[in-house]
């Protein structure tokens, strides 16, 4: 065996590195084509690590007595997929999930993990208030899993453009997964929606290399090889946990 | 919301239930077909689950100096897969792995797990040595991924057969997922593997009601509607673990 590739991030003091949108999908398209990842265990890895994260930033007990609501925003595409996941996740772990999911993608896969919430019972809102008070009144904190990596930025289309409006209002914690809804993967933003946490997936990216929240970093699943391969300098994991606060 | 159906564990006082092979059949039907979830999300579910109770039974440093190695055998079909996933994540838990897996599926999913597998060097040996004591001294333990639910315990083929009489024979520990290798999945067995180690997957089988081993169950990810509509009066899972020791 060769172990001189296997503990890429204790053998290094390099800096953890902030990786551009071209890096990303490249490294998510080797995870696919080479590694034979399939979308759907990805996608539960992710929701499933995010899930975690928001365990680990707002415990049940940090809610006190009023029920530990939490509204999951999704997008049409990938990235609210993981935010379907992440909902049915905290279900599992107590917390009562709503999801507003205004556009559903028509891929099969994505489909299946809404069934997954609905046959749960998670409520799915068919509408997002426009009255920034009754979201403040009524969650505890915001999922941002609305436009993630594949978005454009200077194109937010329509129902996304207004429902960022709103959120960049709500006076609750909003975290956001992977990239803030709004924000250029490659750019630190100025404007845009303003999480106290965010969720980086795989590695992080560059936008988030001067975020000064609370910053989580799920990215055990990914093989040493592909770690070292993009110089990624990843954090050790502690124990078995599948992410890392940075 | 509903929350009448939500603690199912912590609401009821009954002793965990046992399930039928008739039943653990049923409880996977059901899954997939109403709930949509996909094999390839719940075989990542399981696998993982089966990675973190050995790291807990055998963690990395009661195995002294010597390099901390696990033999891993996969059967043909779905536990097979299982075992590939659970030696897939142990490598990110930095142990080392190695797999027999004598008989590939044809199955393009459990190909893809192969495929990850072999990616993260993950050695496979193409032939389980018959002289016990290469295992018992190359290895600290050997993961039983073998027949699982599926096999009749009454009609074991080969290359199976001679390989449960190898693993008959080992002295180091074995851990035997969801079905120890041989054993029905309906009755205690007192011929068959005896693993150290059990891990039940959603709930445990018949067959485990008498073992007196090491016990986990990995089943966090199960729906509450499932858990209540099969009586499973399942532990309740602590924190965020996915998994409990029985």
């Amino acid at each position: 065996m060769n172990h001189s590739t296997t503990k890429v991030g204790s053998e290094t003091s390099e800096p953890l590195r902030y990786i551009s949108k071209a890096e990303a999908e490249a490294i998510e398209s080797e995870l696919l084509k080479e590694y034979r990842f399939g979308p759907q265990q990805l996608i539960e890895i992710w929701g499933h690590a995010c899930a975690i994260a928001i365990t680990k930033a707002y415990p049940l007990s940090s809610m006190g007595r009023k029920q530990p609501t939490v509204l999951v925003v999704c997008g049409p595409d990938q990235n609210g997929c993981i935010g379907l996941v992440c909902a049915r996740h905290l279900r599992m772990f107590e917390y009562e999930p709503t999801i507003y999911y205004p556009k559903r993608s028509s891929n099969g896969l994505h489909q299946d993990f809404t069934v997954q919430c609905e046959k749960m019972d998670i409520p799915f809102l068919s509408y997002l208030p426009t009255e920034v008070q009754l979201i403040n009144d009524a969650y505890h904190l915001v999922i941002d899993a609305i436009l993630g990596l594949e978005a454009d930025p200077a194109n937010v289309k329509e129902p996304y453009a207004g429902m960022l409006v709103t959120l960049k209002q709500v006076k609750i914690p909003i975290v956001s997964v992977d990239v803030p809804s709004g924000w250029d993967v490659d750019e630190a933003s100025t404007e845009g929606i303003n999480p106290e946490v965010l969720i980086s997936l795989t590695a992080p990216k560059k936008c988030a290399a001067s975020f000064t929240g609370k910053h989580f970093l799920g990215g055990r699943y990914l093989p040493y090889d592909i770690q070292k391969k993009y110089d990624l300098n990843l954090p050790e994991y502690p124990g078995t946990d599948c992410l890392i606060e940075l």
